[in-house]
């Protein structure tokens, strides 16, 4: 599938996967309904400021490509984007990067305040697991269990929350190295791209060797994906990336382009693409393996 | 059971409750393993800061009550002490109650940084949910489900983060209501208690009428234990609370004394323990039954 063909494929789950999180945010499901309006709409403006939905659409597509469908798989995949949304609510604070702007509008704590922002933050944390969790009327509660208890490792310590703990104690520090690099970024950004991919086929029922496979794809795809995002930083456009250019160089930030320049950081993109697609041989004649092949090309050739 | 032997009980129950939470906060299981020690550091000087334990205290009780058993229910009531202790972690940060002391120590902002403190309280209610959903290997998997998703809403914007977002947009506010008080403190304190009374009852597969008994004792305890805080605020011990007395009003917020003063304060946390207990008085033969009765004294008692 060409990059048009998935750039296409993407916006029409974006679609769907909006529709979803945004009734449930608004409280129009069962879940949200006691919540306080005030809060919901701080969370609503953070978690509908756009993006591409990435996360979700990889966990239904992997949840497709094990046999499961998209109306049992949608609650799950929507709770990996309310936890995407709050990590970046919580990056956004003056006591982390200090961010004014995210997707081109004020970060959540200059369109609130940093109380709002915060409990918006542990909202969008927290709801994404009842959300989760309430996969088990339609899907065996042993699967939702598994793919739960992924997505709780993707999410916390051992994996995004590490990460970005380890990353900001590595702001300003000259002599990070690769090895550690991407250690850092394989839990601040690939854990929850991975637990997409592997919760989705966990999920869907998938066996061993479609857990591999997902867990495979998803690592290597986040690699390149935050290796695509630095190379980004460097070199593209504010108004597509929705906040200055060179910002992470700004705060000292090592990046892949830093340690690597622009030329290795776009082979070691190319390089994990590969990874991505060769983990995805297997599949190559089930409906989801050319769009989740295309999407591989699609991340990292917007950089190249 | 008289307030000396439940005091007794809970110190016995808070030593196995600690012995739990430590070694998972060192990364001593698999669940943390992989997490960054410094992470851990900031995490475990928070959790372990002492405490009653009370709500993983009433969770384990509750299981005991409809036939479940501690090793197989404790990993989900330490669960709950994590998400306590994380709420706690980010009221004190600069942006919501600001204040420096937690049980007598630096709060977690003051003793390592504002990001470190964000990401510890992130790391604490993300790593609940997977000790939470680890209950699956011992107890059935739509029994965990169910808990877990209770837990969910209770400690979510339904529950806590809800009522933690009234209560600071109450702060100041002189003409907030019983009613309103009532339901915010539910929703902040009351859900959290709630949830664990609830969990414990549905982890260890109690029926509908001891559900709907953990459901009614947890509801009037949580009521209980804010109103009796409220007083001991007023009129405690700064070196029991571990904060100044007073801070309460000295933010300008309404609290039941505030509202009712004292005297009716007491008469309403002794009708709350009424309530209780009443709902405890078909299990007034289980061994749980006198220590649940008089737990809800002794909570009570204290500001009498």
């Amino acid at each position: 599938m060409d990059s048009a063909a998935v750039k296409t494929r993407l916006a029409s789950e974006a679609v769907r996967i909006e529709n979803f999180l945004s009734s449930f945010i608004k409280g129009e499901t069962d879940i949200l309904a006691a919540a306080p309006k005030g809060l919901l709409a701080a969370m609503e403006y953070s978690l509908m400021a756009g993006g591409k939905r990435l996360r979700p659409a990889l966990c239904l597509a992997f949840a497709r490509l094990c046999g499961g469908n998209d109306e049992a798989a949608m609650p799950f995949a929507a709770s990996i984007e309310c936890i995407h949304s709050y990590s970046l609510v919580h990056d956004d604070l003056p006591a982390m990067d200090d961010d004014d702007l995210r997707r081109g509008k004020p970060s959540c704590h200059r369109q609130f305040d940093e109380a709002t922002a915060i409990l918006a933050g542990d909202g969008l944390l927290t709801d994404a697991f009842a959300l989760m969790v309430s996969c088990g009327k339609t899907i065996p509660a042993e699967r939702v269990l598994a793919a739960t208890a992924v997505m709780a490792e993707c999410a916390g310590s051992p994996g995004m929350v590490g990460g970005q703990f380890l990353d900001v104690g590595f702001t300003g520090l000259k002599d990070l190295d690769l090895a550690r690099l991407r250690a850092v970024h394989a839990m601040k950004t690939g854990a929850l791209i991975r637990g997409a991919c592997l919760g989705g086929a966990i999920l869907a029922g998938g066996g061993e060797a479609e857990q591999r496979a997902a867990d495979a794809y998803g690592r290597a795809l986040g690699a390149a994906f935050q290796i695509a995002d630095d190379i980004l930083d460097e070199v593209g456009d504010a108004a597509v990336l929705g906040k200055p250019v060179g910002s992470d160089a700004a705060l000292g930030k090592v990046t892949y382009v830093s340690l690597l320049g622009l030329e290795k950081s776009r082979e070691l993109a190319a390089a994990e693409k590969d990874k991505a697609v060769a983990a995805l041989l297997p599949y190559m004649e089930k409906s989801e393996g050319p769009f989740l092949k295309g999407l591989a090309s699609y991340v990292v050739d917007r950089v190249q």
